[in-house]
């Protein structure tokens, strides 16, 4: 008997609790669902018979280590600066470790003890980083063993709304942490095209957008995002002469995001104490230059000329524009502004969020330049059955599969970038639906 | 006999090493000039009599406190971090401090104990900080004798060239720490206009200028300065509707300086590591998209419309568009521009530097409103003797003259915003010809 230990029951959990759960008696495994609320961790179970809900209190290390030291793998959804700890907590008692994190430093200090221990520890084996590297290098690879030689690599992910639940002018609502999205694209954008650096500041991200589309979806902004180069090594593209890695929003947002990226509302590197009963209006307005009788929004036209009506009613749709009181006052631009987003951007109940990847190639062949566009599209079924946590809980799930089962035979630390784990992995995934659709030209 | 020990020798302390030997046989005074460079503590002494140049090892406890409990008063100026180190040196043996930094958040927890043990502690008095705080809070101070309100302050300050020095498209050269220069406004600027908060991000603060007006030396551009909020308390105007601190540079400047903050050129938040031969239009071209046959040039323009031939000359005399390979390949951008530049505006050895500085208020008084102009032009003698070290140096001179012979007696951890600190100080200024011109309008 296996005993599965999966740390952190968060919404991204779901998919990866449900996989385990349901072949749990057939597989003959123990299923240990621990979160420092032993409430959501049950609620996450739902009563099924061999799942079990523990509350853990990672501070404690003896309870963590007991807890680790009784399972053969350890799935951390945790927040990724806990995976050292709870890394270091398998290496010492000879555990398994997966995650769908980037592959820390901290880590990788850990990587010889790892193999003399004969352990196997894999990260970023989620969405992305994951399903991302997994899918676009099996083409890679795929191409190099027929002798052609990849000249051009961009990849896009978003994950963004469902059409039919793009029910205001924004086309968007938070399907993921509402953090992360305020501050996406912070520091500056850096990748190669044609053999050349190119670099993007945070402030000039927003308008140099490529148009991507989605045969079943549509049309989308895709954005560079922060560090491609570091990307060639992993995918042994070391001499490519054009990688980009970006983000997908749906068409129009960027531009109207930008609105506030260039007044500075998604800044984070200072606090603001503003006065009770400020408004949204006021807060917007702080951001403008002064004017004796010139209005917000004619300030706005002036200093941003581009700002037309389509940009503007997303602006006033948000309220940003009316004298409604602010309820967060304290605080950085960027958290002040996630708050009046948050009521916003909120996921009704019938909601469905969706992730969209598409990986352009341009590869030389004997016959000619080829253009391979390989593109997924995954839809949520509800609120709780995200395509987020599908995306990412299932790769995760499947690996720890494949592992249990012997049919993962590596040792060491790992991100699955070698055929025999992401081979098993994406063609387990397309079974439950995850499936890239190829579209491929010549000539 | 009072033994003075003035820490650091470098090219701001020039004046400040004169003012005492100058004086020291008459006042029956020992000054010692201490630098971790002996030679560079002997060059500033030139062989007066009266001079004593000693090499310091800041790290070496014995050695730094055997030299500070030999002195009545240190004079610090040496780099602010160290200042603490200097301080609690001061504060432990008994001895007064003098800076033209900023009092630190260090300094203040010692507030305290420099009180108790009878000490008299003063920083910030030199130029900026320093001038600007006098010179400002006099006329602060005095209109509010007068029962005036002060509605509004502005105030401006800027190191640049003297006219006859301007001899380049940019009218500027480097006179003080280029990396200073380079990184300037970086952060959020926030100020209060008509009782209104206004944040200006860093890349819309080089166009969102003021012209300020010299009758002297003509036009320049002011720029909104980091916090100015925080000075309301500091000047006693907390209920002030309009207070802004900005800086200057020639007119002209900013609009071409904002091309290097469009692109990226100034970011300082990673590291580039080029290839040999890069060239500086390679590295003005990566931070531009991509284009299949459109120019340099043409790339500019079309990313930023603003930019005509005045702009693109200033660009273009730098080097910055031209195939010379990079002198500097690894570093920021800003470090990489920053290696350009210094080539470009160092000072020719007849070059003379230049402060400006301009305190505009609108005061309300029984007459109407009171507008009142004041100016400060000081131009730099030649490259050894320049505005700034005299500027810097002279207030920190004459405030240690003040406690030396019992004209100031305060005790405690000051800023000079007292009047029987600013008032005497202000008045010997205007004898080495540091002379504010005030141009007042009523109604």
């Amino acid at each position: 008997m296996h005993t599965i230990l999966i740390l952190g029951a968060g919404k991204s959990s779901v998919f990866l609790i449900d996989h385990f759960l349901r072949s749990a008696k057939e597989k003959n495994r123990k299923v240990i669902i621990a979160d420092i609320s032993e409430e959501i961790a049950r609620e996450k179970i739902k009563n099924h018979p061999d799942g079990q809900a523990v509350r853990i209190n990672l501070d404690d290390e003896v309870d963590r280590r007991s807890l680790i030291g009784n399972s053969d793998v350890v799935i951390s959804m945790l927040p990724a600066f806990l995976h050292p700890i709870i890394a270091k907590d398998c290496l010492d008692l000879g555990r398994n470790f997966f995650s769908a994190s980037y592959e820390s430093e901290d880590l990788r200090k850990m990587k010889n003890d790892i193999e003399s221990k004969g352990l196997f520890f894999l990260n970023e084996c989620g969405l992305d980083p994951g399903i991302d590297h997994m899918s676009s290098i099996q083409v890679i690879n795929r191409e190099k063993a027929l002798g052609n030689k990849i000249i051009s690599f961009k990849s896009f992910t978003g994950g963004v709304l469902s059409p039919e639940s793009e029910d205001n002018p924004w086309k968007y609502k938070f399907t993921w942490n509402p953090r992360n999205v305020v501050l996406a694209g912070k520091g500056v954008s850096m990748f190669i095209r044609n053999g050349k650096y190119k670099y993007i500041p945070y402030h000039m991200l927003f308008r140099r957008l490529e148009t991507i589309s989605f045969d079943q979806v549509g049309d989308f902004d895709g954005y560079a995002n922060r560090d491609s180069l570091s990307y060639r090594k992993i995918y042994g593209l070391e001499d490519i002469p054009t990688l980009l890695r970006g983000t997908l929003r749906r068409s129009g947002f960027c531009q109207s995001w930008d609105v506030f990226v260039q007044l500075g509302l998604t800044d984070d590197s200072f606090e603001m104490d503003l006065p009770d009963g400020f408004t949204q209006r006021m807060l917007f307005n702080s951001f403008l230059p002064f004017h004796e009788y010139k209005t917000v929004e004619e300030k706005l036209i002036e200093l941003l000329p581009w700002v037309d009506d389509s940009v503007l009613d997303k602006i006033k749709w948000l309220g940003l524009l009316s004298d409604v009181p602010l309820a967060k006052t304290k605080g950085s631009p960027a958290a002040i502004l996630q708050s009046i987003l948050e009521e916003k951007w909120k996921l009704n109940p019938q909601d469905k969020d969706m992730i969209v990847m598409q990986h352009q190639f341009e590869v030389e062949t004997p016959m000619g330049l080829k253009k391979i566009i390989s593109s997924l599209v995954c839809k949520g079924e509800n609120q709780e059955y995200t395509a987020m946590a599908k995306t990412v809980g299932l790769p995760l799930a499947i690996a720890v599969d494949l592992f249990l089962e012997g049919n993962i035979k590596l040792k060491g630390l790992h991100i699955p970038v070698l055929p025999e784990i992401y081979d098993p992995i994406l063609s387990a995934l397309e079974k439950e639906g995850i499936i890239f659709e190829e579209k491929i030209s010549v000539g």
